[in-house]
């Protein structure tokens, strides 16, 4: 056994903890492209996205240029009730591989929402409050942003309604009790309340419901609800911005113990948690400072990046929001409902979308059975039971260091562990059970969400 | 908003982790009376008692003399998976309530357990590997010291089999997947795969078990097994002993700070929780260089301590234990089934009984709905969703802390949150659905349970 002189955990200190953001896209060569009106098809300005978004944040959307923004004191104290999450190296995973490979990963489990997504969430509700708001409509896949910004609405007083996706509602009815702890009110989606989702309704009266779809309720009531604004948990660059925490910590704390990563790996949906993980990394390899490896995993069943089309689209499914230019599979696309948990977006951040497309990062797409199977393998040695996003990130970082083994090379591989797993037990029991199936989309199903992107 | 100097989260340095643990009898004037047999009334021998079981630790068990016992460096690096927890200033609970009192509390809530109950399953796994058992047989009430001894077995390739309260088995569905995630077998409790459980399901074909009549289901099942023994996640002396770890730590944590506690709550089922977190207050206070007030809070549906009687008792319902001297409703007390969660014990630790019985300490029980309200509101402010157990101990800190607002004094009051109420969402639906009942057993019930006392 190695001498163990790098702690199990790695804490940063309260005074070591990011006083900034960082803002990835000023410091990218090509910029994403901008969100264009669906009508105009013009780029959206400030004021027609302030319809839908809080002023702040479209301002945090539209900015390309600021390295660092800085986080206000609110948001601060309030990440400190369960920030810094620790880094932990995966000594007992390591010694269970025999690999030569060191293994660390950000855990971003350690809060009540179970996920990284309360790092937005508290900045979004932040802004709302700041601006006099009085409510904040959303939507959530897997439940893990519904329960953080329930979290958040509860800590700055403000009203939240969640559109849950109905499959994930179905499957995790413990989900909305915690968001109810929270005082939220939550709506199965599609749902009979909002025109699009009884559109949506009438059209696939059987529909488990998607994320697209979800959005396009949650904006649509937004935006009638007098003191209300719509808020996002993925997809959008101030996302992606209020996530760069996790990056900005991971750095830190390797840079505490002067390790630097040779391939960092993160689960993608909508690339909150790939694009908070990598950020400081990625403006390093931009600049050319580091050479590093950066993967994004996303499962076989909504394959975005690895099939999808680089496309100006929809982010919704009902087709009210802006266009965005993104891998996607079309607005349309929704995944098979033995898909488990998060993860089922058609569309990418626009900002990884960019990345990927000039080459920056690798992406592969897994099976769910071999996601959970390494799911519970980890869970055995690390004793953290992951969500099963996160389990994509574990998979491929078990395959690297086994690759590792073969090699004897002594590489550093950091994964993202954005969440635990405590209400996917469902899915769990699936697996457990033997019933758990894969399901990988058709070519022509694949060609069938495609052929509806809009002509730009 | 007083200068926050002191870290919302203090975490001790690996280097500073308790590395032995804190045996309190051997500073106890007046010694906690001995287990003795029920046929012969003798103090039970440790070779009786090793035929249930394992030899080191009935050794622990039985040792009333030795202040520290060393924490083996397998079980250190275990704990360094998961610890040291934070001790956390709640700054937010403070401004909300408005008081002057500082409030702090030791979260044992972030590991897959759900709880404090890991620090003793991996030491009693470790002890029976070292011994080449094959495997464990326990109980599990609420479900986290299954959880917690299934991912211990797992770590060190053990068996383990649980049988679970059929309340819990039936309220906490989930519970069983993740103990299965790592291995275990599950079987809700009364049961027909044991002699013990058949009698039971006879005389009482309704009954929602209880945790003694599980203890007397998986005490029977490892003494007919080859290569098993028994454990225990509570009660026992030397589940406090691994349990003073959370004390050590506390205390370390607040001897880093210069803080002196003036009141410490815990919450006290068998008293595993309670006992480990007093632990070192507690010695201190024995030996005069601490006054602080130490409080149990227990559910009124099940109030061993404040209407109990201090008499020797069966451990378990089926009356096939050792006897043991301690706060007891009698081995047949069953709490209503209305009552959420863990602490159904019909008895107490018989440590924290004498510690009680002389003096040392005060209890108080709570009705369940108070208790929740209490959850709920921590829950909102400082963004952890606590366990229905640890939330006792949340609202006697709430209650201490606005007295404080009446008198003024700035008193430090340090409570144990010994876990997370991830696994208990139906019960908080009941809560938000206004469904819950309190429950306080007649002074006729309690004397039932009184009745079926033994003579010693």
């Amino acid at each position: 056994m190695e001498d163990r002189k790098i702690p199990y955990k790695i804490y940063l200190e309260e005074d070591e903890m990011p006083k900034a953001w960082y803002n990835l896209r000023a410091d990218m060569r090509v910029k994403p492209a901008p969100l264009i009106h669906p009508g105009t098809k013009q780029p959206m300005t400030a004021q027609e996205l302030e319809v839908v978004f809080c002023t702040e944040l479209v301002k945090q959307e539209l900015d390309d240029t600021t390295p660092f923004i800085e986080i206000p004191q609110e948001i601060r104290d309030f990440y400190k009730m369960y920030r810094p999450s620790p880094l932990v190296r995966a000594y007992c995973l390591e010694e269970k591989l025999q690999t030569p490979a060191r293994i660390y990963y950000k855990f971003e489990g350690n809060n009540t929402s179970g996920s990284h997504k309360l790092n937005s969430a508290i900045a979004q509700a932040f802004y709302a409050k700041k601006q006099g708001l009085t409510g904040l409509a959303t939507e959530t896949g897997a439940g893990q942003w519904g329960t953080a910004l329930s979290m958040a609405c509860s800590y700055f007083g403000l009203d939240c309604l969640v559109y849950m996706v109905k499959v994930s509602y179905e499957q995790k009815p413990f989900r909305r009790e915690v968001m109810r702890t929270y005082g939220a009110t939550v709506t199965p989606s599609p749902s009979a309340e909002t025109a699009v989702g009884r559109k949506i309704l009438a059209e696939h009266p059987d529909t488990t419901g998607s994320l697209g779809c979800a959005i396009s309720e949650a904006v649509e009531t937004a935006v009638s609800k007098e003191g209300y604004r719509y808020v996002l948990g993925s997809v959008l660059n101030q996302v992606l911005l209020h996530q760069s925490i996790i990056g900005l910590e991971t750095k830190a704390a390797l840079d505490k113990y002067g390790i630097k990563p040779d391939i960092i790996i993160g689960c993608s949906g909508g690339g909150s948690n790939l694009g908070g993980l990598i950020a400081p990394f990625m403006g390093m390899k931009i600049k050319g400072e580091s050479d590093c490896r950066i993967i994004a995993v996303e499962p076989a069943s909504c394959p975005s990046f690895t099939r999808g089309k680089y496309a100006y689209d929809f982010c919704d499914t009902g087709m009210i929001t802006p266009l965005a230019k993104m891998y996607t599979l079309g607005s349309g696309y929704i995944p098979a409902p033995n898909h488990a948990g998060g993860l089922r977006y058609h569309g990418m951040s626009t900002t990884l979308s960019q990345l990927y497309h000039d080459g920056y990062m690798e992406a592969v797409a897994l099976g769910q059975t071999s996601v959970f199977k390494a799911a519970e393998a980890f869970a055995r040695v690390e004793g953290i039971l992951p969500a099963p996003e996160s389990s994509h990130a574990i998979k491929v970082a078990i395959d690297e260091a086994m690759k590792c083994k073969e090699t004897g090379e002594e590489k550093n591989i950091v994964f993202g562990l954005s969440g635990t797993g405590y209400f996917d037990m469902k899915a769990y029991e699936s697996y457990h059970d033997g019933k758990m199936t894969d399901y990988c989309p058709t070519d022509e199903e694949i060609a069938a969400g495609l052929a509806g992107l809009p002509e730009v």
